[in-house]
């Protein structure tokens, strides 16, 4: 059973007085890990608290950390959290420890500390890690039924999680503008054309940093994977379906994929999630996966109960100020296979995964029409329109829109987390150059 | 028309005698770039010549370069050739001009030179570059005929070099050991088990280190992209059919190709190849490229003339001193795809690439039986053996066999240059780790 202590404690409130509002993301009991610049100054890291930031190399100058949790913040205080990532999550579990105490309500620190914090307004938040390797997965029975031409679950699919290297240079933070790619796709009469994708889409997807990693041949066990689970964002796994439907036979999706994927930039770590660890997918006694696949832990709490949602904002929407239009809730219930199982299954042939490496969860749609979690399934393979409010349809993203994603942790007993923002507005094609 | 210029010059001579024996793969007029270990000491760049290596930070130090061969020098005598790379092409020309000056026959700096030189025979070879992304292709028109289930083409085959993300972590040296895979795989009988993959295969491909890139959303035309690409070595891209069969649909290979990948350490540059550039795959009027994928200069010389073989070394065969068997012989000319087209589609939706990012060719069969680059063609997907030697039969590749690829440019009116080793021994399997 994931291990509960002091810093999830319910009653435990924070002297930083917009961490209590009961609709924050950023409770005393989250403390995400992310990476920020201000001004024109240096990127560094940082522990978000309300609408604050922890400046972790203040804090580690001004000596509030020692033993672990001071080797945890000086490897987390740089440019990227890699270091912190491949000292293990002991050591993100102690900087946690401490952050806690001097964040809480009756901290004897909080005259020192408050000197210590940035308003999230005032920063930019960038990449929390160099991601040496981005890996994706195809885990929801759902998307996957409603992505194949004739309904039939691919044959490995109940085997193993499906998954395919992605490209990890064009994975950028929440904010940044994407463009929609030039490519070659078949146009309605079958001719094949040269120019921007018409049917640009979004995924809605867990991401998952990676720990210390494994050498090369050196596989990693059921038992093991945990220590090797840093922690978990959104990720936006925008898709270029013409291109995709073209290029993907046989070797599978590439530039469909590799024009840009979007994460939120704070780090919710797996110790911030314990409360919200549920059972695996149900599966048929028939389909039990092989035991290297296969522990009571990962069978009893193996997956991450997690409300998702998709919002679409068009620039008449911006103009107007309406609400951004709800074009998703799921949850993250709705994969099949575990991250303990996919980090297992990608290192079960001794391929060496490294701190900082990216695995994204796949389209986490559920059975439900609401939990449709990428356009493609909403409007049936491009065949339907739908309303995004007061009559304006959309049957794939056009440019100028905006795509929001926003996750929340909620169970009876604990205090609700979120992960913040997952943002990405599509801005059109490039001419091509002469 | 690729230029050519005093460094191609046939008559040129090198002071460095093992230089001119005819069958050298590293003559004057090659001077290809690696990175080596002397002893414990730091990886470092240099400039294989004959049998010997021109250690760069020492003939840096000598100062022996100025101007644009000194940052070139400089950027090339560390760690990794990136710096080099990300500096451009020529950069990497004036170091080779000055180089080829230095270890000219009638060299006035031969005496100070002579110093500068370590043996290969007292280095180990590291990997050249820090590769970020590598890329891999298939572009042969007989590899793709023979490995279809109907003998069909892609469908995109002939519009665009098809590709996957292939896993950069673990791209290995020459002569590192590689471990055959466990995974899942379909036995004879049709269940799914997981275990050592029984049907290990190599691919003979050749590999394309890229230099500057470019930013994301800026995409290269195919006038830019020589200038993108720096050099070319040999690639194994070890392929383990059992997993690739089973893991394949729809995302296309992953465990099956994440193994490891083997690469010949030393970097042959655009430059040095000049001489032996050919036309483009000869193609149907009706299937001309695209204009973003066409160039002139493509058509007329954008493939390379490379003669390509394949090696097994059995354990039997090591211990009885027999010769290597050759399992493949073929040209980099079949390849219906260049590499600069290859990397014009890849940057094409706006992905960036990246100084030390690897393209692979894809394996290089071409329409006779002895060019079949890799043992799934040779062997009809299984069905049939064949003789290693003194009746030494094989199917797939067994533990202990060494893989080991060679590659000779050769054109009348140059001097011959070759791409040295690219090995690698199969190791068994490990055990699962309980």
């Amino acid at each position: 059973m994931a291990t509960l202590n002091a810093t999830h404690d319910p009653a435990r409130k924070s002297w930083v007085e917009s961490a209590n509002a009961a609709d924050c993301d950023f409770p005393i009991q989250n403390l995400p890990l992310g990476v920020f610049r201000k001004g024109g100054g240096k990127a560094q890291g940082g522990i978000a608290i309300g609408d604050q930031i922890l400046d972790l190399a203040a804090a580690l100058k001004a000596g509030l950390f020692s033993g672990a949790a001071a080797e945890a913040a000086q490897a987390a205080a740089g440019e990227t959290l890699n270091s912190l990532m491949a000292l293990g999550n002991e050591h993100a579990s102690a900087l946690r420890a401490r952050v806690s105490d001097l964040l809480r309500a009756d901290s004897a620190d909080k005259r020192k500390v408050e000197t210590l914090l940035v308003p999230m307004s005032a920063v930019q938040m960038v990449l929390p890690a160099k991601i040496g390797s981005f890996t994706d997965y195809l885990c929801s029975v759902d998307h996957t039924k409603r992505m194949s031409q004739t309904g039939d679950m691919p044959p490995a699919f109940k085997s193993l999680p499906i998954a395919y290297h992605s490209r990890a240079s064009s994975v950028r933070i929440s904010g940044e503008p994407v463009r929609r790619p030039n490519g070659q796709f078949r146009t309605h009469d079958g001719k094949v054309q040269f120019g921007p994708e018409p049917s640009q889409d979004y995924e809605l997807e867990i991401g998952c940093f990676i720990g210390p990693g494994n050498a090369l041949g050196a596989p990693i066990s059921m038992r093991e994977a945990p220590k090797h689970i840093f922690g978990f964002c959104l990720l936006n796994d925008w898709s270029a379906r013409g291109i995709q439907r073209f290029e993907s036979t046989p070797l599978g999706p590439f530039l469909s994929k590799s024009l840009s994927t979007t994460i939120s930039p704070w780090i919710v770590t797996a110790e911030a999630m314990a409360p919200f660890r549920a059972p695996a997918y149900p599966r048929d006694p028939a389909d039990e996966p092989f035991p290297h696949l296969s522990s009571p832990e990962n069978k009893a709490e193996g997956n991450l109960d997690l409300a998702l949602e998709a919002f679409i904002v068009s620039p008449k929407m911006k103009t107007s100020g309406a609400k951004p239009a709800a074009v998703t809730r799921t949850s993250g219930l709705n994969t099949y296979w575990t991250f303990a199982q996919m980090l297992v299954h990608h290192a079960s042939n001794g391929c060496n995964m490294a701190p900082g490496d990216l695995l994204g969860s796949g389209t986490m749609s559920g059975p439900s029409e609401e939990s449709q979690a990428c356009l493609a399934e909403k409007n049936k393979r491009g065949t339907e329109k739908f309303d995004i409010g007061g009559g304006e349809m959309r049957t794939w993203i056009e440019d100028g829109d905006e795509v929001i994603f926003r996750a929340r942790a909620a169970r009876a007993g604990s205090v609700s987390i979120g992960f913040g923002e997952c943002r990405g507005r599509l801005e059109p094609a490039v001419p091509w150059p002469s």
